[in-house]
Parts: C-alpha cells; structure tokens; sequence
C-alpha cells in the first residue's frame, strides 16, 4: 500500500491535506509579477491568512472514498477555497457584516481599504473559476456548473442575501434552516460533490447519497457555530464571540435553545451516517470527518 | 444562402446582435422562482437595463468570421457581457467611482441599496462561468481560461486597481494605456477570442491575427470613450460627461490635447484592419465593426 493511500488518522490527515491545497494555494501567487501588486497583496491576505480548510479537505475525502487521485482534487479543492474566501471578504465589508476582525487579524478592507477589499473579493471569485478549469478532465462542465450554482444567485449569495433581510426580524426555525442551507450548506455540497465527480460520473448514485451526507453536515456544522458563537471564548475562536447575537441575527440556540439545538445538531449527524451505510467500510473517513465537525470545540 | 449567414448591413447586424443576446439574457431570468428574490431584481436590473453590447457583438462576428454557427455563440456572448454588467455595477458603488447614473438611471446600489449592489454584482460574475459552462463544446476548459484570465486579476480587475490608483495622479500615455490595456482591453480580447474558440483549435493563428485586431480596437475603443466625455453631451451618453476630469482621472485628450487623441485612435484603427488582412474577404464585418466603434458618436 502507497504512502498516499493508507489510512491516517483523522487529526493527521487533515493536517496533510490543510498544508496541501495551502501549498497549491501559495502556488497561485509565488513566480509572478502581477499587473497590480496591492490587488494581489489584498488577495493573498485574503486567501492565506489561516482558516481550518473546511470545504478543500471534504473535496479530498469524498473524492478518495470513490478512488480519485490526490493529484485530480487540487484544483477542485483550491477552488472551492477560493469561493469562500471570496465570501468571507465580501461578507466583512461595511456594508455587509462590517467586521474589523477575521481569525484575529484585521479583515481585508481593514487590512487594505474598501475598494480594495471588493476588488481583491471579485477576484479570488474570478480565480476560483480559472484555477478549476486547469484540471483537464472529462467532467469539468458538470464541475464549473457544480461550483458556479453552490456559488451564485442559487446557492451562497442567494444566502447572503437571505441573511442580511433577516436582521432585526424573527425567522423561525425552518427559515433560518433555509438560509443557512444557501449560505453554507451549498458550498459544502458542492465540495463533497466535486471531489466525487473527479472520479465517477454524473449518474452514478453515489453522487445522490454523499449529499444527502454533505447536506446534513453543512446544516449541523451552522448549527454549531452557533452554538461556539454563544459558548465560545472570544481568543479560541478568533473573533468576537457573542457577535450574532450583538448583532440581532437570528441563531439556532437563541430559537431553539442551546440543548435543543445540541439534540438537532447531534440528529443531523446521525443523518449524515446514515447517509454514508451504502458506501460501505470505505466510507470511514467522511464518518470520521463528519464526528469531528459537529463535535469540534473551536 | 441562409436567413442566418447571409451578410446583412452592419446597423442591421448589430442591432439583430444585440436583440439576439438580450433574448438569451432575459432567458436566464424567466421561469424561475429563486431563493432570493431582491437578489435576483438587483442581478436583472444591472445586466438588463440596456447597453450597446458591444462584447457580445464582438463574440458574434469573430466566431462568424471563422465559421461559427450562432447558437454556439450564445453562451460565450452572454457569459462576457454578464463579466462586463458585474464590473459596472461594481465599478459604481460608493467605495468605487460612487457613480448615482449608468445609462440615465440610478446605479444598483441607488436603485436597491449597496449590500445588493455588492451582491448583485458577485452573483453576476457567477452567473458568466454558469451560463458558459452550459456550452458543452471540447474547448469549454480553454474558454473558461480566457473568461477567467480577461476578468480577474491580470486583466480587468488589475486595470480597476490601477485606475484607483491612478485618481489625483500624473500617468503619461504609456501607462495609462497599460492600465486601458487591463480595464476594458483585456475583456474585448476575450471577446474576440471566445467566438474564434467556438470555431477553431487554440493553435489555429488566426486566433494571433484576431488577437492584434482586438487589441487595437480595445484602445481605440476607449481614447473615443475619453474623447466622448470631453466633447459629448450629457443627455446623448446617458451618463454626466466631463465626469473623468471633474473627478481628475487622467485621459488621452487630457494628456495628449483632442486632436492628438483623435490621430492615435485613427492610427489604433489601422493597425486593427492590418491584422485583418491575413483572414482576407471574409474579414469585412470585422472591419466594419472596428469603424463603427471608433467612428461613433456615443
């Protein structure tokens, strides 16, 4: 068995992958002179500033569980990165969340400036698209649309839109599931769907049970954010905890309450393996992936 | 001879040109219900509220040209003008050029408010690899690239960068075409490319010939635009003229004197039907699109 192929533990083989699509990542911006140096400065602080790596390593271990190459999943994984990245920048601006903070620095309007944070935001979205079509691959049509729908009017924005109508009134709960369905949840499908799709087809069922698992998850992984939102300590998160409420957006625990929220979330992980039964052993590690999200502390 | 290969006067191709890409555009909004309808008015109400389509166009008769059929031209026709929509609606939020008119209306963020005129634009920019993404076609991965490498940070979202940059400062003309070269040349180069791709190999050198065309025209393009502010009237361009100087941007009459700026767009003019000369007869709408563009008077 190859170094590639044995089976990590978890902690460790999400460290390999972070420090992979990183590296690919780095990649993007090193041996250049580019047109505009400040945008690019503004970028790479937007894109190499941390972050856990959420939606690259899923594009890995989805892709794996169905026999992808590590070596087809870099371009898929840095550019599901790239996407949110973009979010996150665009999402801090003034008018949009206003946060000064992002992982314990300065955001990138900040940072920079506005303008600059707009621009370097609609161009790490630009590079998501021009770093997903170097994967020469039969299937990379089914993967631009995979990523460009998670991505648009009908996933992430439509969700960021969703929640900025959201502030200051009472959503209930299955509104607030709705918008965080847009909001994360699609990206996240998109993930697990464009590891899968580097290596089966469009109609293999497979497809059709890694989202019903990556639904579940990107729901339950909102939902405990939530909760560490309530919980967490501001130094351990890397922002300000305590900032949605502040802020009068609506949250699970602030619904539902903090055990039940808890109970829904530990519900949806449960849905989440349930999910994965089909794929058999194989499946181990989106089973390992999916525990560790929902049970994380940070 | 056919309806759709006959050769029709320009004014009537273009007009049939724009007809044919607003058709395909509005279609992207019709039968639909989406998650975000504020979202989805703002989307429509920056790609469809007018615009000579000039990119479009462009798509159009490059890929005729090189025998391209029409329907196959759609999606790159759409996809580049929906690149150019996002970057106007961007371009004229507060922290951009804070413009309040675009073609004699408010701007998206005065018509709706500045988190959707953010949005509106993000979504705009996906929605261009989505709708070229449904152009199932063996070089979609090389059109993706030209898309994505005009858009972002080594076209177009440089050329915004610097133009920023730019405001209150002395450029001579060599960087000010540079910064032309990124702002709006890089996207009409796509333009042209994306038609040819639809037609001929990426190797095929006609694509370089068609390359130095768009080139030329891109400049000429905008030292009329520049002249236009200068010498036009408000009402004829839909936009305030003057606005470059009042807001000391540096342009080519500013720089060079107006007749000056007419010589060098006249000389771009000539450099551009050069070019055409190797694709020889079949050229000639090349040729008429590349007068009308820079013999315009609005």
């Amino acid at each position: 068995m190859s170094v590639e192929t044995r089976a990590l533990p978890l902690i460790e083989q999400l460290e390999r992958d972070r420090q992979r699509v990183n590296r690919w990542l780095e990649a993007l911006f090193t041996h250049r002179r580019p047109p505009a140096p400040r945008l690019e400065q503004a970028m790479q602080y937007g894109v190499l500033g941390g972050g856990k790596r959420l939606r690259p390593v899923l594009v890995y271990a989805a892709g794996r569980v169905l026999g992808a190459n590590d070596d087809e999943l870099d371009a898929p994984a840095a550019a599901v990165e790239l996407i949110h990245a973009y979010s996150l920048v665009h999402d801090d601006l003034p008018a949009m969340d206003d946060d000064d903070l992002r992982r314990g620095l300065p955001t990138v309007h900040k940072a920079f400036d506005e303008a600059s944070g707009i621009l370097a935001g609609d161009a790490l979205q630009t590079l998501a698209f021009e770093a997903l079509a170097r994967l020469k691959h039969p299937r990379l049509a089914a993967m631009m649309t995979t990523l460009a729908s998670a991505a648009g009017r009908d996933g992430m924005a439509a969700g960021q839109a969703l929640d900025l109508e959201a502030v200051g009134r009472s959503l209930d709960a299955d509104a607030l599931a709705a918008m965080h369905r847009y909001k994360t949840g699609a990206l996240i499908r998109a993930a697990v769907r464009l590891g899968a799709l580097v290596a089966v087809e469009v109609q293999d069922p497979r497809l059709a049970a890694l989202d019903d698992y990556a639904a579940a998850i990107g729901l339950a992984f909102q939902i405990q954010d939530d909760i560490l939102d309530v919980i967490g300590d501001t130094q351990v998160l890397g922002k300000i905890s305590g900032a949605d409420a502040a802020r009068d957006k609506p949250t699970y625990p602030a619904l539902l309450g903090l055990e039940a929220a808890r109970t829904k979330a530990d519900g949806l992980l449960q849905d989440a393996l349930a999910a994965l039964v089909p794929l058999g052993e194989s499946a181990a590690p989106l089973t390992n992936l999916a525990r560790y999200m929902i049970e994380r502390d940070h």
